[in-house]
């Protein structure tokens, strides 16, 4: 692996465990077993360090979920193994990541929320046109406003004012957002499917 | 009716129905038959009065609300009759009143959007509690949570970013935020009755 490749993957590792405001260039140099110089050379500072962090995530998500859905049954597969996913991830990231990226690095928090939703919108536009033609999801729902709102969702999931992080479990939140919503637009067939997949 | 009140009805009325920047201290005074001193002595200035008119729309709302949910059969009978209260306001209102609202006022629409979530929390709490009391909503649900969320969404609907008024009408999102709510944390009991008391 590249300097620049460890480099994102430690930082990565760290600000997700850690928080953000926790976790110094030095760590980041410790973990790794190389000079704090050699990470400015490659990053200007944290901040680009922290951009580039989200870039390469959000893009092996990105692949990761592209996958998934070309690889799962159906629809309510893919969704479940999202949830999954999802769930476990954010069970392993401190409570201080998102409110540190909100209230430290406002600019970035706004810039990378937008970039999700805009980036998740087609696929999961997607998904749910499928569900749909096969009979799980209800025909009547309107794709594109219910897509606007699981996305919107999202956000609030992530939202520290809205849901402090020493109140609530992220994983939680994860878990009634994404259960009422797909119990929500099931059709009846989906709903059985819904309960004997996610209970 | 004494004039304050008078001035505040029309005034909203007017609000409503043109949105906030076409409707000038002119027009009220006009629609009221009384000099737009008149107003200004019992307002400081169309700021003051949108707040005013603001403050009372939501006592009165407030009050209606409390009223559904105390004569309500059961928490469904009174979640439709917000559905349909809500949609039937929606309808009337002009595109534009919350897009001027968050473009020209934005202090206030994050203020009274704050509020609204604040005053409505405790009675959504209620009414979801009452709906697993009576089986009709289910156990797992965290409701403290899911009420967080439907109160989110309130606000995604009237943002103007994510929802643009030209592109959407608002009564099509509050359907779709509201039935897929209710479908989504129905016990299968309440499923039925869901289906039965909108389709």
């Amino acid at each position: 692996m590249d300097v620049r490749k460890r480099i994102l993957t430690e930082a990565t590792h760290l600000f997700f465990q850690y928080g953000i405001k926790n976790t110094t260039m030095d760590d980041i140099a410790d973990k790794l077993g190389i000079s704090k110089r050699t990470i400015y050379e490659t990053f200007k500072d944290k901040n680009e360090l922290l951009i580039s962090c989200f870039e390469e995530y959000s893009n092996e998500r990105y692949k990761a979920n592209e996958v998934i859905i070309k690889d799962s049954q159906n629809p309510l597969t893919a969704i479940c193994l999202f949830i999954q996913d999802g769930a476990s991830m954010l069970n392993l990231l401190s409570p201080a990541f998102f409110s540190d990226l909100k209230k430290y690095h406002y600019e970035l928090w706004i810039q990378a929320s937008r970039q999700q939703t805009e980036r998740n919108y087609n696929p999961a536009y997607r998904l749910l046109r499928k569900g749909i033609n096969e009979g799980i999801f209800r025909k009547d729902i309107n794709i594109d406003i219910v897509v606007k709102l699981i996305l919107e969702q999202m956000k609030i999931l992530i939202d520290s004012d809205v849901f402090p992080p020493d109140k609530y479990k992220q994983s939680d939140i994860f878990k009634n957002i994404v259960i009422n919503f797909i119990r929500g637009i099931a059709a009846n067939r989906g709903i059985k499917l819904t309960i004997s997949k996610i209970n």
